[in-house]
């Protein structure tokens, strides 16, 4: 299964984070958009041309250390087709380079309109008779709102094309408990029957490590829900972010993993595109200053963690 | 606010309907297809060329009779960035014509995030001091399950630019009833709670009619729940699906109207796109077969709830 392909990579990596590539006009340096404006205007076009370049830079500099990254939807989104342009590209390209790619979508609809989502994100499209891949990633976030019916058809994908996603369990954000943290007349809370659900949705999904190829997404903010999550949902395999940016640290995310340091993967999207201001180096060095965070991040889960075992 | 502008074009058409653009190729006749897989061969460009040719011309003979589209974003982004640009001008077409547009993206994420998916859907993209609409739509459908963070950015959004939302809140799917219809211990069921959230997140965005800017989703499939929902949300403004193709019929529909015959507006994807095979066309009478259809559906409509008034 997937997740078999991306722990096997993060195991020989020793390195379970992700680098999470949420670009924002603003974080790209002068000289790439100066250069993308001048070819294509200030346009939607231009600005895509530019997110692209930026991407490219931070993956060439880093597909040798991190095992996967996190398009972020939403920001490709912004800037239209032309940005939509820009992430399959940005999947193509990482994807080449050896990366698992993770498209966080948080996608979710009633049956017949997931079998579209799952085609479009993760399977191929037929258009009479060729089979093209639409964005091809390895794996897709979603959210489980709407029950099994629109979990199924991405399952079923997941199946024949050895890919995986991701289900929203307790998410990073401050007000995620106002609907997540709620208790039902079962005992349980509501991210915790999600937690579950995820458990259930994964059974035809079993991989070689003991997780499924239905991950959760659990937040570092919430390290307290993450150790209860780590121990109810044992076959699934977690997606975490708010690590950096949003306030999660190493001792934090470590509740995500098990004994052998398996069963999650961090996120960091901020904190790696933007590393040059941290560093306090100019915009130019951007990538370079991205490498530098990514190894200090390994560093920082591994000094928790310790070694990665398969 | 942007449901006063529906509210209205509803009542001047009198016709509470939407039609749904869930374009599918196998729904396109030959005709198009064939044109268009002729000038762009048989790609995704060529696919999504058929598409918004599909959806025009649609859209030409419904447009003075039918308040509203909405295209589903699944069935374009199966299509690839080419399908998504398909979107985009379908969005643009229907606008043109004037026609009240909600994309189906049922999206959702962490506030900042939410920010970059409000810009791209319902607001306009900064690219270094222009101002771009990058999909520009009147209304986007959203998922709540991460609370009030997720919606605020789409608030504030609406409130700038007059635009709308659509949360979910209970699906029209037949397994929609796993988490949503779970008992809280405060005594309400999931969806409950998120109905009771929406008509919070409406506050700020009061109209004219008494419905606010935070609509609901709630299926036609489900009509005990829906009379239940217009009671407890008397401020928020219902998207039907399910009417058709799924199941639901216009006695169920009915339960989402006030006493006014306004509250809501019922949607048909399938029953109208392909209506010529219920007809018992060819499909080359694709486009007059929809007309039809939204003609009939609009008076199953009107026959139970009766004259809209304001």
């Amino acid at each position: 299964m997937a997740f078999d392909r991306l722990i096997d990579n993060i195991i020989e990596k020793q390195n379970p984070t992700v680098a999470g590539l949420d670009p924002k006009l603003d974080y790209v340096p002068a000289s790439i958009k100066d250069a993308c404006f001048a070819q294509y205007g200030k346009t939607l076009e231009g600005a895509a041309a530019a997110l692209l370049a930026f991407n490219k830079a931070i993956i060439d500099q880093i597909y040798d250390i991190v095992p996967a990254v996190k398009p972020q939807a939403a920001y490709y989104e912004m800037y239209g087709w032309q940005g939509v342009k820009a992430l399959a590209e940005t999947i193509a390209y990482a994807r080449k380079k050896g990366m698992f790619v993770i498209t966080d979508g948080k996608r979710n609809d009633i049956g017949t309109t997931m079998e579209a989502y799952a085609t479009a994100h993760l399977g191929t499209t037929d258009v009479a008779g060729e089979s093209i891949d639409a964005f091809g990633a390895d794996a897709l976030t979603v959210n489980g709102y709407l029950g099994t019916d629109g979990i199924k058809p991405l399952v079923q994908i997941c199946k024949e094309k050895d890919k995986g996603i991701f289900v929203l369990v307790k998410t990073s954000n401050p007000s995620s408990g106002e609907l997540q943290d709620m208790t039902l007349t079962n005992g349980a809370s509501v991210y915790e029957q999600m937690g579950s659900m995820c458990e259930r949705w994964g059974e035809e999904l079993g991989g070689k490590y003991g997780y499924s190829g239905v991950g959760a997404v659990v937040g570092a903010t919430y390290p307290e829900q993450l150790k209860e999550m780590r121990e109810k949902a044992p076959h699934t395999f977690f997606l975490v972010p708010g690590y950096g940016a949003q306030g999660g640290g190493a001792n934090d995310a470590k509740n995500a993993f098990d004994k052998n340091g398996l069963g999650a993967i961090i996120n960091s999207s901020r904190g790696i595109m933007c590393a040059w201001k941290k560093q306090g180096l100019t915009e130019e060095d951007f990538a370079a200053a991205a490498r530098a965070e990514a190894l200090r991040m390994k560093e920082d889960i591994l000094s928790v963690i310790g070694e990665i075992k398969a």
